[in-house]
């Protein structure tokens, strides 16, 4: 009947899955990490590093007051209350014991300066010093490898095995799978033990599926995601009996660079300085329309109804987070220039609004308060005069997936059917719905996996059912 | 194996399960509709009985320039893009064939004028001359005794029965079924030679799944529809591979009395009345703050914002199509005043804002322009000056669920995995998802359940796959 048994077998080797792995292997010894792609990872390993937390100890540093209850809000705000409430503030009041678990556990090194995302309340936002979410899968691996939690790569999920009251016994799998070639290598059954553990991402790349659910995301929108970044594991969890939720709420990133593909090293560049210390203008008429520091939906919708090309132009000290930015200037992805009227004759914005815009603008920054649109201008933002001045053309990216499947509190996925828990089945991540409505906030993405992987984890190994 | 064979098996007995019995029966002896309430009809036979149509003989009459591509462009601008624009247009284009269909096959009769409903850009709705949609629903019952199709009552669906390719060859009921005891009844498999129909409309009544998919819509948040818009066909058929779609994208009505439960008889009195002739105030402020002829989604949102209360007030002149109006006086639904002084004291309004609101409508009114909120004015629409004055109070109801199961334009069930077919499944009305995106226009509705339920009929009845 079996080929393979763990206790514990985990699917996805992003943030959620190692965090869920990690915590598991405390109580339990036998615990496998699946991964269908070639390296491991996913696309937390490509993804900016970006961790908020809500009353960290940088922000106690820089005297920002904060809490749980302001980030669990600012969630509500953005997610337009589609949000489930107790889910979101779970991850709200752990995120900072789960930043500090990062940073103890792990050695997970962080700068030393917070970043103010758009639609948070206040800078809330840690940044690896890589700049990359790398710098968080890497320790999670050196640890897996510690504690001899095997990561299998090219192992792809088929189906959940269940018994006849519909608990999940294990995966069926291909073991030796070559994305994305169907049929390719050895189908396996493994047995769980004590459960199995869901946590294979989002379907941003995924665009017969994703369209279906949003007409709107057609071919030729791009995402940030990597390739790996499909349904087929959501499919085969509701297969199982889990409970489809809000798979129409997907997210595209405001972000991302018009010069290269996927996520690159233009987002990071947009997130840290184009839009905290710089104006998003249209291109057509030199004009701001949005506050730069809204969220990500509300900064789509606005780019959208302009039906125009975007532009973020920052100067000389608004680029001073800006850690990609050498390799942006490289790649030709951000541009350098030595005054306005050069930026504005390259990328054809008209001269004059343009220069009123910025005039306007720094006068709003001088005096802490942007009549015009409402962006927040704490202290450290100054006007934009100071040359070189930098410029990166903006698309909208396919980037997140807030919809999923159901779980609850203690990550157990649940039953479309009796609403109750499918026994020997938990999910963590992007994978799950719900927890985000219809905005995810920046940086609340790792947060979110590593709580709730950490959560899976825990409950998984100590799983009474068996 | 089986108890039971019939060529053609459909589930639900409102428009869309009877609009495919009839077209099925064309071409097809054995023909059964499943319907698991005592009475047959579901929530279309206490709907309000409004049909859309594009290009029809009375709009013809008032010289009313209406084309499907309008249409089409109301129901996608309503639906903010999420609609199936293959689907959204043959309910379209097919919208005056198939009223045409209920005057000249079934004998349907009509109010000989059209109602102009929010987010229409001109009148192109019909209205039964009963107010109800039981002025369908009833002679296609007769059509259906005439032509020897068996409403089968207390027949509740259990589950799907298929193959191991995934076709559906039958299903699993209840016979003798009493709603909503589950377990009542017994047993029954039935054979369906050809295709099984799911025609089993939403979920508004279905407290936690509703819920779960949009966590706003609690408990307390009552619904317009019939007991029995429950959610259990619609897992049962993800059970069977169907794909879910924009299941979070739930309607709500904001036409409804606070002062009756369900969709009763102030609903119409709102739409034939209060919204297109009056005006929609806060009962805090006394002040207009919306389009009253928007669509559901802007109005609800509207109403939801101001945190208060609403009204709408009409007077004698504006409540000449409003065939309810008798029916609300008796129930204490609408109430009738002498003078706006007396309806401001007995709905606690304040008076000068009030007149003040009004004074200003009835010069936009006279001038042709809506300056403040663009409400259309047409030539029929008169200031509100004539005593009697009628006002209504209203709340938000849970109505209409845009979700549900994907099909294409054959109204076949496609599956989650392959985005292909499901053999032997077909589904049309309000269970299937992705037509009317995130709002559905105010008498779109049996339109399209008219228009997809034939499609289902007649496409089940020939399908070549046995």
């Amino acid at each position: 009947m079996w080929d393979e048994e763990y206790d514990i077998v985990i699917i996805g080797s992003g943030f959620a899955g190692l965090a869920a792995a990690l915590e598991a292997r405390k109580t339990c010894s036998s615990v496998v990490v699946l991964e269908k792609m070639q390296v491991p990872g996913g696309n937390s390993a490509i993804s900016g590093g970006l961790v908020a937390a809500a009353g960290s100890p940088l922000q106690a540093e820089e005297g920002i007051l904060d809490s749980p209850e302001l980030m669990l809000d600012d969630m509500l705000r953005a997610g337009l209350d589609y949000n489930d409430p107790e889910l979101a503030r779970i991850v709200a009041e752990k995120s900072t014991e789960t930043l500090l678990w990062t940073i103890e556990e792990l050695g997970v090194q962080f700068k030393q300066t917070l970043s103010h995302l758009g639609g948070h309340s206040v800078p809330r936002t840690y940044n690896t010093t890589n700049t990359s979410g790398s710098g968080i899968t890497r320790p999670m691996l050196v640890k897996c490898r510690e504690k001899g939690i095997p990561i299998d790569l090219k192992t792809l999920l088929q189906r959940f095995i269940t018994d006849e009251q519909g608990a999940v016994l294990g995966v069926e799998v291909r073991r030796g799978y070559v994305f994305p070639h169907a049929g390719s290598g050895e189908s396996r059954r493994i047995r769980a033990r004590k459960a199995v553990i869901l946590a294979t991402g989002g379907f941003s790349q995924d665009k017969a599926f994703r369209r279906i659910q949003n007409p709107i995301l057609s071919e030729n929108i791009e995402s940030t995601n990597h390739p790996g970044a499909t349904a087929e594991s959501l499919v085969a969890a509701i297969r199982a009996g889990a409970t489809p939720v809000q798979l129409s709420l997907i997210q595209l990133g405001p972000w991302a660079s018009r010069d290269e593909e996927g996520f690159g090293v233009g987002s990071m560049f947009s997130m840290l300085a184009g839009f905290p210390y710089g104006v998003l203008i249209d291109v057509k008429t030199g004009r701001r329309f949005v506050n730069e520091l809204s969220d990500r939906k509300l900064l789509v919708d606005a780019m959208l109804n302009t039906g125009r090309e975007s532009l973020a132009i920052v100067d000389q000290k608004g680029v001073r987070y800006a850690s990609t930015l050498g390799k942006c200037l490289k790649r030709g992805v951000v541009k350098q220039f030595g005054s306005i009227e050069e930026l504005s004759q390259v990328n054809q914005v008209p001269l004059a609004p343009l220069l009123e815009t910025i005039r306007v603008y720094n006068s709003s920054v001088k005096r802490g308060v942007d009549e015009e649109f409402g962006k927040p201008i704490p202290e450290d933002l100054l006007p934009i005069e100071e040359p070189p001045f930098y410029s990166i053309r903006l698309i909208s990216k396919v980037h997140h997936c807030m919809g999923g499947i159901q779980i609850n509190a203690r990550a157990q996925v649940l039953d479309i059917e009796t609403h109750r828990l499918i026994q020997g089945f938990y999910a963590a991540g992007e994978i799950t719905g719900g927890i985000h409505g219809a905005s995810r906030l920046g940086s609340n993405a790792i947060t979110d996996c590593l709580v709730f992987g950490r959560i899976a984890g825990r409950n998984a190994a100590q799983d009474p059912s068996r």
